[in-house]
């Protein structure tokens, strides 16, 4: 047995630093062991009790009876880290310790969290700042939560992984009030040794869980959340994962909580879109989303029939749903006949929402038109809505959703619109998915369309990397002429262009170039040229000598150092100019962005990213994520741009990013200009910073 | 007293169609009254039963011993329409008629609903297809809605107005549960007689309600609505309103619902926005946001303090508040200090959240915390977090907050992050707002924070309406000549143009118009010029007579019609160019439209929209409002616009708009190009449509 499996599914435990007083926090671990029928061996540790409950209590680890498969520490940081140390010595495969004071506070706390690790050797460490663990499939309860004083927690398919231990006591105490049963969840705390990638790990294998929620604060190893993701997805058991630091509030708050950096919140949202995680947008969602998922339904499309005795909350669900992107089509001729032999009116037959009103309280209607529509080849989910009418007979809707739902494998829900917990409750525990929040519908829709998930790798083989060892670049930022040469080297077109010393070199490149000419200074300390007025366009080359005196004169007021000379370009007219770089993450690694030029990425942060490597089909959707996609596809009677030609140029980008690897700091091309369709992409402008 | 006061306090009423079998819906409403406290008369009404309960029943209207206040009708179509006929004639103030199959379900329906109302003359009628109205401030509940069940309904200062009977019951059942307390509901169905908005108005002047909450499917009354509100926003009496039909399945469930048009949504967010009606974005901040509201309190800015003794609920509830831009500033110098005093370690007491963690456990700290934080100057409301702890002691944080709340009349609201719902009861019964989903505290914040309202109104008398009455005008489209001279008499600066009836008289009017000019065809039956090649930027005089027969002969190419001539403008460089319209919404009526041109309005739906009349301040929040306004203060190195101008061409604009009335189709000026400061506006092209 692995130690994480040890940690999970004890055979023995010791609870170090129990109290005999079950209304104190560390006398709770003892009591809910028993309580939710843990049927091991449970040694509480603590010199000054004998005896805790029926149970002996020993002075010291050293002196229990046999090795511990965990040891639960509930001391405070002095005494936890020598109750760590003797763990260790004594063989137990895991400590856990809920002490708080470690990484979150400072350097300080930091220093001391290394000392617990240190004490701790080869043992593994749950902790320090947790709540503890909780697995229901087996019975072991090894947490303080105050959520573990509800006696009756339901089992079930969902596990839970939380970077903090008061989120893992909210799912669990509202996921009983739902009737939304779980099966492991584990709260990690400071992450000093075990991180939240173990356990997704760890339940990966685990059969019993079909879905794994995860509130995250920040990812320390991101590589192997990535592979866990593919792996997930390739078994076909969701992540949904809710995420904060969406906000720098949000962020500078999850830093002190458990010392986790968030990070950038878009680069963690394009890692969860391009690995195939379900991200919770509401935190409610993080509970009903997986509710949704544990039952296995998933819907083939988008069309939704929703049956309801009670218009408005049809009206409600409708309208959530079809601002979310579903559709509600009208029953199909052969729906609508079975549904009005049921007898439900005509005019009603033919709607969606299918509105029974006062039919909704004859049981036989009621179960004969959820039949009909489960069984529809015009609808890929059904929402049936329970009304204020079944406050009074509460089996009424219940039996017959559950007695229909055996039936199909299509996703059944259940909206309840008054106050009715008991029915959320019952629905649940039968296994039919049950929401009293509108907009949990549409989410929970959106997580239950089949995905595909093919995600690629760009080879960085194929392109330039051979011609361009990245030892042999410099490091800093390279200028213009540099940049591109080296975008050219990855496969990506260039603009023709010449550099020239001086206003007479300048307009000679002018003749050779075209009768028009874009006019730049060339300087590697002067990053927006435009803004001192180093940039023409448009120039013909009698005009170019005085330009170049110009643009000096300029700089020259402006203070600006100066310029190595004077760059010429081919003028490219027509096609669609964007924005398409590589960066680094601090957080998550080298990325590849792409966004329309304008004012679309500043004003709309229109934005693509996915983390490298990437491969075609990412490329591609990187594209079609664009709300300016619409630009290259011929907008307003302009021509269709080369796409193709703009997916390799994303490829080649990426594989730079890859051959680069740590040298990369970061590498932009503004404006890589696509043309019409055939002719293909040009790098207009760029830089590349290395280090 | 008036016959809405007499339907919703009444001292008499007959239950028209009432049953002895209080398991049936009809034999609900007598039940309900007397539960919940009516002190007035009940008279049942049903030949065939003589008693009901202790109450004697009546064969028919007739036979009653006096003249009911009300009469509310259980009985189906065609009982009801005599049953209504019979009150009216017994000179009852109102009837409540509960039966549907009216105008919700077609034409048929709609005579139904007509039939209706000739039978009920001059008495007032609530419904049909209504489940009645409850006022539990008078202890009046004439209703069937199966949330009357709740024994336990609290009263508090909330009313509600509900195009929904279903939805009704949902807020009043899921009220109680939450401990909110309620003042009067109104579920105005089909709205044959009675709207949403006389009842609207009948609240303004209830003393008790201090909060309405609005659940809209569509207006039929938008003017009075808009009167409505100003009159709220003057009281500070706040409307909150949940409205269906964001999307087009929404839309079309609510007119297969009570019949009502949905209409475009962003209009009615432009309506709500204009006129200080607060809109709930989910479904539960229609109770959540009320319930805040109705404390009194309003937050003078965006800086919140978050309390917490469970971290990871702090970091939930501060990344939701950044998300929705509220500041979470560290305590000031003072307030730390202050922390710190009360024995919080000084570390913490240097953030916020203020996370207590196990400190939290001791009631005097916390009191002392939270007493520190309401009355710290660096903070505008305060945030108290309930964790898993006080499962075990409910009182701890609920007497803490309780005790602060009277210190200061700053927002103090509590999140309660396990499954807790007696706290939440119990926090919202003792007056402190409590919310149970993390989202909730930024929706309310916001709503609490003051508001100032100004709605203006632009004076069609000092604009060109003097030169130009409508009624000169022709019906139809305007070509782009007479478009823009119609703007000009309203005073908007337009370009200097000329007609040409061919290429020379062109060539020539180039020559005075400027070294390069625009070329435009001329025609009233093309409208989109530029998809034909009818539009050419920055021609030289020498150039324009051969442009002008490529574009015939680009014309007749595509079989387009011929144009009348053509138009030779000045060619207008540098500035801004947005869109500036006014049209009539069919259910709100004239509006006025500002966006960006280019892509802003066509992929990212950045407009701003204002119904007609609007006045200077309304001008300028439109362009505050656009995402791109930051284009027009001197983005990236370009030079500040003439906002001014834009103001003033914008209340131009909408004078037009007011002054054409209902000939007004349409009116839209295309690009508006707003010049470098000083500079003023420039109209280049634009279009009216009349009727």
């Amino acid at each position: 047995m692995s130690a994480i499996e040890r940690l999970i599914r004890p055979r023995s435990v010791a609870i170090v630093g129990a109290s005999a007083d079950a209304t104190k926090l560390v006398g709770r671990p003892v009591d809910y062991l028993q309580k939710h029928g843990f049927s091991g061996a449970i040694y509480p540790v603590n010199p000054r009790v004998r005896q805790i409950g029926s149970l002996a209590c020993y002075p010291d680890v050293s002196a229990l009876p046999e090795v511990p498969d965990v040891g639960l520490v509930l001391l405070g940081q002095e005494g936890a880290q020598q109750a760590v140390r003797d763990l260790a010595a004594r063989g137990a495969a895991a400590a856990i310790v809920l002490a708080s004071g470690y990484g979150e506070t400072g350097q300080e706390g930091a220093r001391r969290e290394e000392a617990l690790k240190r004490a701790a050797g080869r043992m593994r460490l749950l902790g320090p700042n947790t709540i503890g663990l909780v697995n229901l499939s087996d019975g072991v309860v090894l947490s303080a939560s105050g959520a573990l004083e509800i006696d009756d927690l339901p089992t079930g398919r969902i596990s839970v992984v939380s970077q903090s231990g008061g989120i893992l006591g909210s799912l669990l105490s509202r996921a009983a009030d739902r009737g939304i049963g779980v099966a492991k969840l584990i709260a990690t705390g400071n992450e000093a040794d075990l991180d939240c990638t173990d356990f997704i790990e760890y339940l990966m294998d685990d059969e019993i869980s079909s879905v794994i929620a995860v509130y995250l604060e920040g990812l320390r190893h991101p590589e192997k959340f990535r592979k866990l993701a593919l792996r997930a997805a390739a078994l076909n058991k969701p992540i949904v994962v809710f995420k904060v630091g969406r906000s720098q509030s949000g962020a500078r708050a999850a830093s002190s909580h458990t010392g986790a950096l968030s990070g950038t919140d878009r680069v963690y949202e394009a890692l969860f879109r391009q690995f195939g995680v379900i991200r919770a947008a509401s935190f409610s969602d993080l509970l009903d989303i997986p509710a949704a998922l544990a039952s296995g339904r998933r819907a083939c499309g988008r069309r939704v029939a929703i049956l309801t005795s009670t218009g408005g909350a049809g009206t409600l669900i409708a309208d959530g749903c079809g601002l979310a992107g579903f559709d509600l089509p009208l029953p199909d001729e052969a729906t609508a006949a079975h549904l009005a032999a049921q007898g439900i009116d005509r005019a009603t037959a033919h709607r969606n929402p299918i509105d029974v009103t006062l039919a909704g309280l004859r049981p036989e209607l009621f179960r004969s038109a959820v039949r009909v529509l489960v069984g529809s080849p015009s609808y890929d989910a059904v929402i049936v809505i329970v009304g204020s009418s079944a406050l009074a007979r509460p089996t009424l809707v219940v039996e017959a959703v559950v007695a229909c739902q055996a039936g199909s494998d299509k996703p059944l829900l259940t909206y309840v619109s008054p106050h009715a917990p008991h029915l959320v409750r019952l629905l649940n525990r039968q296994g039919v998915p049950s929401f009293a929040t509108p907009e949990s519908l549409a989410s929970v829709l959106e997580a239950l369309q089949m995905r595909a998930l093919a995600p690629g790798q760009s080879d960085p083989a194929d392109t330039g990397l051979r011609r361009a060892a990245p030892g042999e670049l410099t490091a800093g930022p390279m200028d213009e002429v540099q940049s591109k040469a080296l975008f050219a080297q990855f496969g990506i077109p260039v603009v023709r262009e010449e550099a020239a010393a001086n206003g007479a070199d300048a307009e000679a490149a002018a003749r050779r170039l075209g009768p028009r000419v874009v006019l730049k200074i060339r300087s590697r300390r002067i990053l927006h040229k435009s803004d001192l007025g180093g940039v023409k366009v448009g120039v013909a080359p009698d005009e170019v000598d005085a330009c170049c005196h110009e643009m000096l004169a300029r700089l020259r007021a402006a203070a600006a150092p100066e310029p190595e000379g004077f760059l010429v370009q081919e003028l490219i007219e027509g096609g669609v100019e964007m924005i398409l770089g590589v960066h680094r993450d601090p957080q998550l690694g080298p990325i590849v962005l792409l966004g329309m030029g304008g004012v679309a990425v500043d004003l709309f942060n229109d934005l693509a990213i996915r983390l490298l490597p990437i491969g075609r089909r990412d490329a591609e959707a990187m594209i079609g994520e664009l709300k300016t996609s619409r630009l290259l596809s011929g907008f307003r009677g302009t021509k269709p741009c080369d796409v193709g030609a703009l997916v390799d140029a994303i490829l080649s980008m990426a594989a730079m990013g890859v051959a680069l690897a740590d040298r990369l700091v970061e590498a932009e091309i503004n404006p890589l200009v696509v043309l019409p369709e055939g002719r293909g992409v040009c790098a207009v402008d760029g830089l590349v910073v290395l280090r």
